[in-house]
């Protein structure tokens, strides 16, 4: 304890000498505060942790990491209690990683500001740059926009947030665009797919090379509950489709239609997620087929029995594009490559983008940058 | 180690029967977060903590709610290994905290989405409900957006952001609007006012009770690095001023003239910050008269010597509002104190709104909500 009160008793001497301490005198100065994660010149990464009371530091990773490091690997204390990590040299891409401490504790990397929010467990993540700038790093292109709107859902009864992405030019011009309504993951949020997924910065990247037409993003939050306990006197499955299908019909599109410029016709809306916001995609497409004549699914399956039961004549004659990608390791490839077969057997044109890895941000990218390209072409 | 594996195991089982689970597997289910902070009925709060092998748990504050718990303390261990502690009732408020671990390890709340993110050292944040909605809380009234504006910085040579709230009514009108520059503290980020002080909902609060006049606010990043370690080889000082300064007026101000509908006299222009934000201001106002009508320091100092110098007269004819917050909990009071003293001094119309509190949110919440009724009135 002695050391708790000698840093709020410093704080006193330090914080008028720099006339501008923030709002967290909780933490020490940055002394203590040691790089992570430190990206060497070679692409090996150091990881640091200062923890001088703990008993054991180990590095976690998402899949995408974890591919790379094939299991979580223990840090070393120094004598300044500053426990470290150097792995690889790692190959140029995108990672998530945290922290588990004493063996039960996780956390993400105190020293790193890049951040995967979600509704809990927040984690670390880290680019490692290769020869050619990656489709998710920052190039001095123009740049879109990303805008958080508010609203008060009549459906749920409760405040809410949806983001939009707009492409560069879209304040200084006139034209209306075509919207792709792009959903999240279980455990992630509205800002999941630009705040960690860099939707904004790929779309920025496709549309300076010309690879995909200006187009509005819409990404609504996908679960009922903002928190996961106490459970509130709601619906919180996080698989509760048809209520996101509702908030996004009712509430979220006729918002977007008022406040941005975008097309309204079914040929210039779109519809994809990854993960559950893949199995929203699936069912809130196929039950409105009127509405969306482009659906994606990443990293997720859809229910079997409604597909099964669709007719695969309208389907062909609705949907321009029906596009899934998975990865062989995602532990969820087999219910994916089930809808691809199931779509094979019912003669419907789809794509199935089989790729490696697993079920994580690396595939997601590029599973955006791949199906965003394929839009609103006629 | 077997208890990690054992969790990377279960995924595989676990994951293709929900179809859909997250980006970041190194968390297990949620059985094992605990709801934290809960707020009960009569305003006492729980804070809890999954950590079964730590030898030490402490709740940490930042001066809000440390004013109330008067020094960290320390949470008890069920058999479980589930940390908790109740403490209050709290009074109706904003607040921050975190915990500490073992002595020196500190981490924000994993069970609690609401995060004050920082350059380093995110802390987690709770509201506890009056009877009456405080300014800060959503209320079911028309809501601004925020934006997230990207751009590459010529005078830096780097990719940088901004935020902007626009108020109610922006998107569907014509009418040009008066703009804020607010600034944010040490260690704090572009997110800072809106994320975790919540600018935008109080904005929204004010102009629907006819309290403030709607109004653009542009809120840059005031620090010239992003990382804190290892330092680039740029001037990595949290006080430059001069740069912060030139990159608002040569690259920010330019960008939202031309993106953002707003009245471009300095009749339409204020600036204001918080501690870091606040001795920006100070510099950045007196440094252009011409360009803004109106100044606001909460809870920082500013460069006396500059300011000695500067021409009473002038400032009386060329300012609409000085303003300037401190509460007398600050460690920084004395500092901001002297320049109501010069100004008084010197006879330079100027208002000192003194609080009670420290160097927190919940004073820079009420500060904003005291300063934006004053501006653009004529």
């Amino acid at each position: 304890m002695h050391r708790l009160i000698l840093v709020f008793g410093l704080l006193g001497l330090v914080a008028p000498a720099i006339g501008q301490r923030g709002g967290s005198p909780y933490y020490e100065d940055t002394n203590n505060v040691p790089a992570s994660p430190e990206i060497h010149a070679d692409r090996t990464v150091t990881f640091r942790l200062f923890a001088p009371k703990a008993s054991e530091v180990v590095l976690m990773g998402s899949p995408g990491i974890l591919e790379f490091i094939k299991e979580p690997k223990p840090l070393q204390k120094d004598s300044k209690g500053v426990w470290s990590l150097t792995i690889g040299p790692v190959p140029p891409g995108f990672y998530t990683y945290g922290y588990a401490i004493d063996g039960g504790l996780r956390m993400p990397d105190p020293s790193n500001p890049n951040l995967e929010l979600r509704r809990w467990g927040d984690t670390s993540s880290f680019i490692v740059p290769g020869d050619q700038k990656a489709v998710f790093e920052e190039r001095a292109v123009p740049h879109g926009s990303v805008h958080v709107e508010f609203y008060d859902s009549k459906n749920l009864g409760m405040p809410r947030m949806f983001y939009v992405y707009t492409p560069p030019g879209y304040e200084t011009g006139k034209q209306k665009y075509p919207v792709l309504y792009l959903l999240h993951g279980n455990g992630q949020i509205e800002a999941s797919w630009t705040w960690t997924g860099r939707a904004n910065v790929i779309l920025d990247n496709l549309i300076a090379d010309g690879k995909a037409k200006p187009m509005v993003i819409v990404m609504p939050y996908g679960h009922i509950p903002r928190e996961i306990k106490p459970v509130p006197p709601i619906p919180a499955s996080p698989g509760d489709s048809a209520s996101i299908e509702k908030e996004l019909l009712t509430e979220i599109k006729p918002a977007v239609e008022t406040k941005y410029r975008v097309l309204t016709d079914r040929s210039h809306r779109a519809i994809g997620g990854l993960s559950m916001g893949a199995a929203q995609s699936w069912s809130i497409g196929l039950h409105n087929l009127d509405k969306f004549a482009f659906i994606a699914a990443f990293s997720g399956a859809g229910n079997r029995t409604e597909w099964e039961k669709a007719d695969p004549a309208m389907l062909n004659k609705m949907l321009k594009v029906l596009w899934i990608g998975c990865g062989t390791e995602d532990p969820g490839y087999a219910g994916v490559k089930g809808m691809d077969d199931l779509l094979t057997k019912m003669n419907v044109k789809h794509t199935f983008n089989q790729s490696g890895g697993g079920h994580s941000w690396p595939n997601w990218q590029q599973y955006l940058a791949k199906y965003a390209p394929l839009l609103f072409r006629d």
